[in-house]
């Protein structure tokens, strides 16, 4: 009977530290949510006055609004594709202390920032600064990810099953990793003296599908090679 | 004893798979919920200076909003009628994949597109161009959750139990897909020539109900039909 | 071992159930927390332009936006209550269908409202007319919960221990249905020719918890005749 | 068999108090997910017009922005620590009731006022005023939360196990009101009269972590304590 006590106990324990754990990540899910649902309030219904042919006007408002619109796909994409990585990541985690609170809300802080530099970028698209600050934010997520697949994956902190799969911590910080100097790339391209250059910064994201692939498929080669032996 | 213990390690890992899926779904929630909330920032408390008689002109501007607020109580009901259908569909999943959080992602896109081109149709809502961008809206959200069914249904995918029941997974993508094919049909007849047809498109969701109950009534038919052989 | 077979399917069931009706209050509660902080963005930080005390003149700013302050902390308190409210009838909730979803949907139309309707206010405060409006939305939003307790409430539709409990029944839709009249009163008086009348509309809502006070007063005493029976 | 009964229908009940009690934090988190990532709008692209130079003047545009990036950082940071303090005391909390509801409600009700304090702090960052009003948000946010944990660490009202710890509980308590009275000290320093420490004011938070560090390093010492006795 004591026994059979002493067993409730341990799980009421573990049901609440379960629940802290699932309130940590149930948070930062609404700031994800609330961040990719504020692109669209930067983007305004266009005001069109004394028109003599409204429907032809506002047509060209819209086109002219196609930057925008391209902006807010490109961070909704990329907005999906952290929360895909940090959904995946916290599938792993049992655990979790102060820190790992700390290092969330730090990747939460770049999050928040997304639909800011998205509007900078909306607004000033031809810019090569612009381009620099919005692959600056999405280079620090990435390191911010990296940060937390690192903490998370050392078997010091006890937080999750990832410690112990040493070759699928390894590619995952390199997939967060590889994502994060992509967007350094468009940094560095975008401050490039060449206007072709300077372009080519703008389609530095097409590389994150061909970089994710070759590391999958890496990934499933060393898998494959660890079961051999 | 180790019997037991697997026992434990597999509970731990479907308690944990089901929280990793649920995730996905609360995510997808705090989106509807934010789109359908944001709805009513695009109404303005209206703004009146140098009035003789305030409430009198108070009253005018409210009343001039009007076409404001049936668009947001039609926006408001269409977004509660895909959210209850994605209430109904996620009702079935019991694991998730990468293509379905994608598949997701893409329906939630067109969701938070919503409160915009409402705003659109608020503002400029005599206009054909605005009410087939609105209907065609709609259209993509009617696709994209017909996606989610097609996919979520399939058996290869082993995804749900709505596999396993042909006959709902089959009426189940006809209900997405009439909505769809209403909101398509908005489309089309907003680009007709004539002032009669064109004007008629504004009222297509009215075929919603309609073709809702047909559909529900020919489920039942089937399924009894399916009970007596 | 096929009983148990059955069990767990049973369970499966009931958890995928369980977890169906949680989805349909959290999503309530992401409305509800979203409209209670949209609050605050109602209120502008004062521009001011060409002081010679800045000091000064921000003091005054911040003061003639008293009125917006008030009207600020009135609604929270009141969405509070409601939230509150609807917080204890889901307690008893253990099922769900298509009409309680539509009834919820429903109650959070007139929620979405609320941070319209405070605007208002808060800019036209000492209108008769926006303070009727004020009112009448929180009065629907108090008969919307009044047609929830009876739905859930109603045995035949088996959705709560609600329907067991006829005197608790009886007297939550006492509850619900007060505050929604203490807010049609307020409709009604703010109506009144006399000046005198029409301002003490302003402050019907201090009426509540006198209401509420006496029917918990007179449940618990029809609670103890009860149990002397 | 009807021992079994009891059984499942005390588990039934504990499941439904127990999920109650997540909704009532889960609202909670929804609304400091909302006020946290509000703090961005706040900030607003900037709008060049007739610019020779637009790269120059938008960088320059962007540089007047720091004292908002600045306000942002503390702000997340801010909010980022009371939600942390949020989370650790509701790990105690196995129970709820009406009046722990009010509380959390009074909490958030500071917690959604921080993004206008905030505005406000970064359109008018330089007068003592603002700066006062921002840190009185703060310490009523510290004071909120003390009363939150006075109550719930209560034993009289049979909430959490925290009154069953009254060193961790003494010592939470202390941690609450030390950031209350910092951010009080900055009120009362910012209406000081010299210039000097009017200024230092604006750095009170950087005693926070000192204050932290301190009453943890003592709380370890007297549970030390305890322990040898």
């Amino acid at each position: 009977m004591s026994h059979q006590k002493q067993q409730q106990h341990h799980d009421l324990f573990e049901n609440r530290k379960q629940f802290q754990l699932e309130r940590l990540i149930l948070f930062s899910d609404a700031v994800f949510a609330i961040a990719i649902t504020l692109l669209i309030i930067e983007i305004k219904v266009p005001e069109i006055h004394h028109s003599t042919d409204l429907t032809h006007d506002l047509k060209e408002a819209l086109s002219e609004k196609f930057p925008e619109f391209f902006g807010l796909v490109l961070s909704f994409a990329v907005i999906g594709q952290f929360w895909h990585n940090h959904h995946r990541l916290f599938g792993f985690v049992s655990n979790y202390n102060g820190s790992l609170v700390w290092l969330n809300l730090h990747m939460l802080f770049w999050i928040i920032l997304v639909p800011f530099t998205t509007g900078l970028n909306s607004r000033y698209g031809n810019l090569n600064l612009v381009w620099q600050i919005y692959s600056f934010n999405l280079f620090m997520i990435g390191i911010s990810l990296f940060l937390l697949y690192r903490y998370i994956g050392n078997p010091k902190h006890s937080l999750s099953d990832l410690a112990n799969d040493q070759l699928n911590k390894r590619f995952s910080m390199y997939r967060s990793l590889s994502v994060a100097f992509i967007f350094l790339l468009g940094v560095v391209l975008a401050n490039w003296d060449g206007q072709l250059i300077s372009n080519i910064s703008r389609f530095v994201y097409f590389l994150i599908p061909v970089a994710i692939g070759i590391i999958n498929r890496r990934y499933h080669h060393a898998r494959k090679k660890v079961h051999h032996n």
